[in-house]
C-alpha cells in the first residue's frame, strides 16, 4: 500500500502562517503580492496570506490572458471580494504580443517555447508591482507540480517564498476544505491556463491523486517504477511518465551551477 | 594584505570549456544561447563558449533599448562578427513600454522596479529562443557582482549554468587578455546599461579592484568591516557599504524558501 501519510491541517495553517509572518519580517518588507488565477493553489495561497498578515498586508494581481477562462477570472474575483483584499485585473495579451512580434524564425511548433512567455510576463509583473510597494512575491506552487517540474523556471517558480510546496495536490484540497474555500474551486479541473479548456489532468494522462502517489513513493520511499505500478495498479508507462518527469525537471528544483576555479 | 591567490588562467579557461560541454551533454541540448551586451563579461562568455562547443552551436542575442550606448551595441557587434556567430539584434523598447502601459498606479519614485524589468524581458527573450532550438541559457554574471546582488533576480540571474560566476571582475580581465578580447572591450567602464552613461563603479561609488578584495576579504576570509576598512585604505563607511549589500542580497543567491510541514 503506497498512503502519504495524514497531516493535521490545522496545525500546518497555524505553522504556515507564521513562517509567512517571519519571511515577511525578516526581509523588512510590508506584506507580499500573489497572482489569483482563481485556482485552487493560488486561492488557498491568499487565504493563508490575509491569515498571516491581515487583508490590508495582501495585495492580488488577477493577470487573465484570452486563454484564461471565465470561470477561473470570475472565481479569481470571488476570492478577491470574499476576502476583502486589493486585487487589481492586468490582461497581459498586449505584452504578450508585442514578445511574439519580436520573432522573425521559422520554426515549425513554437508552442512549447510560447507556453513559457505568459508566466514569465506574470512574475515580471508581480515583481514589478512588489518593489513598486515594497512587499515579498509569494509563490503557490504546489508540491506535486515542483516535484514533476509542471512550472515555467523563472516564470511561475520564480518568487521569494513558497509556503504550499510541500503540500501534494490532494492536501492542498484538505487545506483549502478547513479554510472554507468555495467547494467549486476546490472541486473544479486544474489547468495551468496556458490554451483554452487546457487541464491538467489530460495533459499528464492521470489524476492528480494518483500522481500524487507516484511522486510520494518515488521521491520519499525510493521505490521502484515497476513496484509502484503493481500496488497502484498504473499502467508502467504512465508511472515512467511521471518519474521522467520528475527526472528531467530537476534543474527547476536547483540553483544554477556555477563553475568553481581549482 | 588582502590579496586575492592569483589564478592559472590557461588552466581555468580549459577547465571550464569542459564544464560547458558537459552541461550540454548532460541536458541533452545542442548548444547555448546568450545576451551579448557588448560587456566585457558576455564577451568572454561568448569566446569561451565557442571554445568549448564551436562556434555553430552558440547564438547570441543583442537586446539593446533606448539607454544601451552605440559603444555597447558596436562592441557586441564586434564580437558576432570576430567569433562568425549567429546574433540577431531585437530591441526590446516595445515590450518595456508594453510592461509600462499597465500601469496605473502613482508611486512616486518607479526607478527601482522600472529597472528590472529589462532584465526580465532578456530572460524571456533568451530562454524563448532557447527552447525553440534545444539549447541552454548560458549566463555571464560574475563572481563579484553575484556576490553583492548586483543582477536581477529572475532576470540576468535566470539562467541554466553560470560558467563565469566564480570569477572576480578582476579576474575576467585576465582572462579576457588571454582570449585575446580587443583592448576597447577591456578596458571601458563596466554598465548596467540601465541608463545612459550609468557606470557600475559611480552607481557602487568604489572601483571594481576594490570591490573585489572587500568582497573577498569579507566571503573569503571572514575579515571584519574594521580591518578590511584599514588594510585597503578605505572608508569604513563605503566597506559597509559593500558588505550591506552582501548581506541583503543573500536571498538573491539561495532558493525560494519552501515550508516544510511537521
Amino acid at each position: 500500500m503506497i498512503t502519504i501519510p495524514e497531516m493535521d491541517t490545522e496545525q500546518y495553517i497555524k505553522e504556515v502562517c507564521k513562517f509567512i509572518q517571519e519571511k515577511v519580517e525578516q526581509s523588512h518588507t510590508k506584506g507580499v503580492v500573489l497572482g489569483l488565477s482563481g485556482g485552487i493553489d493560488s486561492t488557498i495561497v491568499a487565504y493563508l496570506s490575509v491569515l498571516a498578515l491581515g487583508k490590508d498586508h495582501v495585495k492580488g494581481y488577477i493577470l487573465p490572458s484570452k486563454t484564461t477562462s471565465k470561470e477561473d477570472l470570475n472565481d479569481a474575483l470571488l476570492i478577491k471580494d470574499l476576502l476583502n483584499i486589493q486585487a487589481e485585473t492586468i490582461y497581459i495579451d498586449d505584452i504578450y504580443d508585442s514578445f511574439l512580434q519580436t520573432d522573425g524564425t521559422d520554426v515549425d511548433d513554437k508552442t512549447l517555447a510560447q507556453s513559457n512567455i505568459k508566466p514569465r510576463i506574470r512574475m515580471t509583473l508581480l515583481y514589478y508591482y512588489a518593489t513598486l510597494n515594497n512587499y515579498l512575491v509569494i509563490g503557490t506552487g504546489n508540491k506535486t507540480e515542483l516535484n514533476i517540474g509542471y512550472f515555467t523556471k523563472y516564470g511561475d517558480g520564480g518568487v521569494d517564498l513558497s509556503p504550499i510546496g510541500d503540500l501534494y495536490k490532494e492536501e492542498v484540497k484538505q487545506v483549502a476544505y478547513k479554510l472554507n474555500v468555495p467547494e467549486n474551486i476546490i472541486n473544479k479541473s486544474p489547468t495551468a491556463g496556458l490554451t483554452l479548456n487546457q487541464t491538467d489532468e489530460s495533459d499528464l494522462g492521470l489524476k492528480y491523486s494518483q500522481i500524487d502517489k507516484i511522486v510520494y513513493a518515488y521521491t520519499e520511499k525510493s521505490m521502484k517504477t515497476m513496484d509502484i505500478s503493481k500496488q497502484l495498479g498504473i499502467e508502467h508507462d504512465k508511472v515512467e511518465s511521471i518519474i521522467n518527469r520528475i527526472i528531467s525537471s530537476q534543474h527547476k528544483r536547483e540553483l544554477a551551477p556555477i563553475f568553481k576555479k581549482k
